[in-house]
């Protein structure tokens, strides 16, 4: 199964595509689409939409995982956070691919066994999970990978409480 | 000049469509646009953009105008309407349509004069400056005809200011 794992952003957005197999997971990129802060909102956001499709098209990834927001100080980031988020679940919902969403808290203890991991934590387990050399840059990619490897563990979980 | 009116949400989007000609405003149409809580969310983004460029396609307005989202409390809330909003935002992109953004409070001074106006006072305004019989119901649809409206005073005044 090939999964891709979005962090959204509005001025970064990081993604990363794993295979599952058995047990084993295998990294097949990672990267991030970025929008400069000089151009007009809506053209930012015509360019995430666009960017997405093109990654959807060139992996045709079998799930597609995504971070949930989550803001507790600044509205103005999380509504300009949830525009570009906005967008990149149409152009997810526009390839008819499934769409599944994953806290900060699921996705530190799907990865780590423990929900407050920091940063640097969570690079090393991404780093061992996919077999890495180093830990992906810049961190939106590697935070991607999180998400893609979240919805591994949870699918195989998943697999197992139901029997499958 | 032909201008539609957004007034942003998720489960309910108003949209005004206004002609305007010397200092006469034409009411064309408004309603508004709504989706299921029942239905998966990436679902209701796609129905809303959809119906979105239903709306373009048939009305072909010269400009858009659309409210800005403004949240002092409920940030889930601020973050779902970020959502339908981005996307809004992306049908009107891709039509190649300008949009215009204004404040509650310049859609307001724009409307009555008056920033702390109520919903009432601004209701009965856009009765008044359209010539219609009633309030236009439900209030989302009056909403976004104010934004049509405030769109179509702010664009007169620029031309008496640059003289055009």
């Amino acid at each position: 199964m090939r999964i891709l794992g979005i962090d959204p952003g509005f001025a970064i957005v990081g993604y990363g595509v794993i295979d599952t197999a058995s047990n084993r997971f295998t990294p097949i990129d990672c990267g991030v689409l970025t929008t400069a802060s000089s151009m007009p909102f809506p053209k930012r956001l015509k360019s995430l939409y666009q960017s997405m499709q093109v990654i959807l098209t060139k992996y045709k990834p079998d799930a597609v995982a995504m971070e949930t927001l989550f803001f507790n100080t600044n509205v103005t980031t999380a509504i300009a956070v949830g525009h570009a988020r906005g967008v990149l679940c149409l152009a997810v919902e526009n390839e008819n691919m499934p769409l599944f969403e994953y806290t900060p808290l699921q996705i530190k203890q799907a990865i780590t066994g423990y929900g407050r991991a920091d940063k640097l934590q969570m690079q090393q387990m991404v780093k061992m999970l996919l077999g890495l050399a180093a830990v992906p840059k810049p961190d939106d990619a590697a935070d991607a990978l999180a998400v893609a490897l979240c919805h591994g563990q949870s699918y195989k979980l998943n697999q197992k409480i139901n029997g499958v």
